[in-house]
């Protein structure tokens, strides 16, 4: 018997939207989740990881078994779901995000949803799955212990260690344990907080922060900005606000959504009357009054981004307020985030940050957590997942250390399969992995033609050279018209654009009186003769457009 | 008489590249620096401040005073003496640095260049220029105390308090307190690390970081990057690497350049025969070499960017070898760093870098550092600058909490004048400033509209229209010919463009037979026939580009 682990999905991140387990005939998938486009992605909206391995072995897929509820590990459901139809397992809350989902995009297919707790065992064919609790930045995160024909693989999910959580539910080191000493074949273990040392604080820590800025700030209104996923941290504002005496209104699409199912699940408590309509506020004073907001990562159609640039049609801010940013800009957001700090204090907002103030701790294990969740598992093989290659290698360094031999560690790229079997553990081929970018609802049409012209008219801009060619005739019979965009401004460029036609011109005339008009040979003079020329006017390389009609 | 103060050039941080301070008929210009492009200033290359004012004043101007060699105080000096001549006045290693841009882009005007040393005082119409050294991440920088009629301003510069610098020469406080003493009307003070605590670490701290690195890892071969303007870090490196027995070779034109230009001029110290030439490296072993490398910001162009990616032609990268980032990432370039190490790591590289090591440290003053400049120079009024605005508000609180009273702290904007007289401060309208967009050779042609367009291309592409319309038969020539780039891959989309056609084909069918043909119509047309077909089609907005020929 054989076992199959191979990443799908993400981009510099390995391993975090999906994980296939292949034994035998069956195949389990842990976690359906989709990336964001980095900033070279021009004009994508959303990543998705390719499925088309599991769409052509559908008949063997025994589960999706999702970890917890947050975008990267859940976001591909009803892309998946579109073009097959599988089981999914998860904890009520990770359910509850997913339902959301699946009637805000009805899938072709809508599955059989499986809620479980930590310490369910499910049956997959040949392999049994169990859950076991985590703590992480989102309720009801968990670990999946897989017991296979070959031995148990321990796939950790996102974690941390919280001796302190805010639902007293400690991540269950001791069931971790008891599976370590059972037996753990591969430990595939994540690596996002890899390069720091120590321990991750608990999310209890915030609320002590939380507790000196509401008393710093008794006399203004507190505009706290958060994950709308991380329920525990909204628990804390709303505890901090009922002991303040302020009512708190929630603002933002996905706050209202998450807070709203959180409370019908029965994730959160709310102290009596404490919630109000962001209608309402107008009847308080503003220290009597906190705003719980989405936008913290700088997102510009978000609440507090319209809020901060005086766009938000219910919320204006004013040297009364006091915004919390109770976050860490996510790699790639800080300028957002700075550039909404910077809009906020021009207004004479006091903006709260965590370059001044311990007010967010991560979801994610530092360097001890993770050495921990080594010991106890104490696996044969080690595979780091969940960061980009250097946390992955920094996660290896940690295995190393921790007494894993080197040829036991395999550090894995999108769709290689790591085959295990009595023998040992090897590298053995790929399968269809990658992404899937989907821009508008093309899905699929966006590759790197696409994208290259795009970064190219970004930077450059363009110019069209349209010409009509009579074709019996062999003269031109209009144009050149040349029309640019994003080039340069054409009122302070029309002898330029003059002297442009010109050159198209004195460039055609040696090619329309030829015996065969070959349109490409055109095309391609126009190119070369008017990119040199603009060059040489210019210092600039704009995408050269001709375009030929022929009577 | 009457001072006037404004901030000129500067993209979100203020008073950075330029500051204009105006008594009488005469104008001293604190440093000529420029901007660094926005990641939504698609294809810009530089940002020039606008000197609309200093051109059309060019007799009034008395002169340029540099605080140090850095880029964004240095550089736009060619690109104002294209413009008007004006003598310049700086320490040695600014000139240095400036000579060498004024040879690469030699200028309309060949300026005076005056060198001055700590502690020179210049006459310059009503006013006289002090400068006071200061320490900062480059060498020899000033503060600078300009005594007017009025009283006197003191800018800061860049700096921060080391007190125990590598050229041993700290920062005078003695001659900050006199100034202070005698009576400052108005501090100028930077806020880079206005919202950082304490104190800036010495740059000493890095040499012991070294240290350690350098014993950690004798048996591989170090490539060690940093700012290539920072002299004393250059210098930290090559001194561990001949206490280690290590050869120094150094790659990247500007390492290279200044180097060269700091050694000519006496600011760092060779030991006998480390230096070597890139091209003899192959005659040492490994853990004989240290290789000094620009790139620490992650720039594309940059040497350390060709190591990683494999695409140098004279270094190659292996498991031998430990790459350390003696850096850290500005703001905005974090993604591209990180994609540098993630590249070096997955080729077998170690990496150390400021998350793992305390390897940098930063030339600008923390909050104590900060505090320490306003209780030394004790001024009747405070204007923060150097910093986006969330950092001058930042310095605006440490000014109030050091008792300078909030209605005698100013916090500028760009080409906001400040007036002192013997009646107080005030604001008082505004002069013309801002930025200039350089793309290629072209100067202030790049626009909003421009960067708009280029913005709408690099999202969703354009598809190009274009017809010839026999104007007096009132009938169409030839076309709709369709192209498109950045949109969709043009091979899977056939019908869609088929689709297309016949879309403007019959949206053009009611407007080609009327009596006056109007072009501006058919154009209007087509965008929102084909806009509405297309976003229905793909959930897209293309630029649409008709282009109409008449025959």
């Amino acid at each position: 018997m054989k076992l199959k682990i191979a990443c799908l999905g993400g981009l510099q991140e390995i391993g975090k939207n999906m994980t296939l387990i292949e034994c035998g005939e069956d195949i389990v998938i842990i976690d359906c989740g989709m990336g964001f486009p980095d900033k070279d992605m021009l004009g994508v909206d959303l990543v998705m990881p390719d499925v088309s391995y599991l769409v052509k072995n559908a008949d063997r897929i025994r589960a999706v078994l999702i970890t917890h509820g947050h975008e990267d590990h859940i976001g591909a459901v009803p892309y998946l779901l579109h073009q097959i139809n599988v089981p999914i397992y998860g904890t009520r809350l990770s359910l509850g995000i997913i339902e959301g989902k699946l009637d805000e995009d009805p899938p072709e297919y809508y599955p059989e949803l499986y809620t479980v707790e930590a310490g369910d065992v499910i049956n997959l064919g040949c392999m049994k799955a169990e859950f076991i609790h985590v703590n992480h930045s989102i309720a009801d995160a968990c670990a999946i212990a897989l017991r296979t024909p070959v031995g148990t693989v321990f796939h950790t999910g996102d974690f941390k260690l919280d001796v302190s959580p805010i639902d007293d539910k400690m991540i269950d080191l001791t069931r971790i344990g008891e599976i370590g000493k059972s037996g753990v074949e591969i430990l595939l273990c994540e690596s996002t907080n890899a390069e720091r040392s120590g321990f991750t604080p608990s999310e209890r820590t915030v609320g002590s922060s939380l507790e000196r800025i509401f008393a710093q700030y008794e006399d203004k209104r507190l505009i706290v900005a958060t994950f709308s996923s991380n329920v525990h941290r909204v628990q804390q504002i709303i505890n901090a606000s009922a002991r303040h005496g302020r009512k708190v209104a929630v603002i933002g699409r996905s706050m209202v959504n998450i807070i709203g199912a959180a409370l019908e699940l029965g994730y959160m408590e709310l102290p009596d009357g404490v919630l109000i309509d962001v209608s309402e506020i107008k009847r308080y004073k503003p220290n009597e009054i906190t705003l719980i907001t989405t936008g913290s990562q700088g997102e510009p159609m978000s609440a507090l981004y319209r809020i901060a640039f005086g766009a938000h049609d219910k919320i204006k801010v004013s040297p009364s307020d006091v915004v919390v940013l109770s976050s860490s800009a996510i790699p790639g957001n800080e300028k957002l985030v700075g550039s909404i700090i910077n809009a906020l204090v021009q207004g004479g907002v006091k903006v709260v940050h965590d370059s001044t103030e311990e007010i967010h701790v991560s979801g994610h294990a530092c360097r001890e957590e993770l050495k921990l969740m080594m010991a106890l598992t104490r696996p044969k093989y080690f595979m780091p997942i969940h960061g980009e290659a250097r946390h992955l290698y920094a996660n290896r360094e940690l295995a190393e250390f921790m007494g894993i031999a080197p040829e036991n560690i395999f550090v894995s790229e999108i769709g290689k399969v790591l085959e295990i079997d009595k023998k040992g553990a090897r590298w053995s081929g790929t399968i269809p992995a990658g992404n899937v970018l989907v821009d508008g609802s093309g899905i699929g049409d966006i590759g790197s033609v696409v994208l290259r012209d795009r970064k190219h008219l970004s930077e450059d801009g363009l110019v069209v050279v349209a010409i009509t060619v009579a074709q019996s005739e062999k003269y031109i019979a209009a144009g050149p018209e040349i029309v640019s965009r994003g080039f340069v401004y054409v009122k302070e460029s029309e002898e330029l654009i003059l002297e442009a036609k010109r050159v198209v011109s004195a460039s055609l005339d040696k090619l329309i009186g030829k015996k065969h008009l070959d349109i490409n040979n055109i095309k391609n003079t126009i190119k070369d003769e008017l990119g040199k020329f603009i060059y040489k006017e210019t210092k600039r390389k704009p995408m050269i457009l001709p375009v030929i009609s022929i009577i």
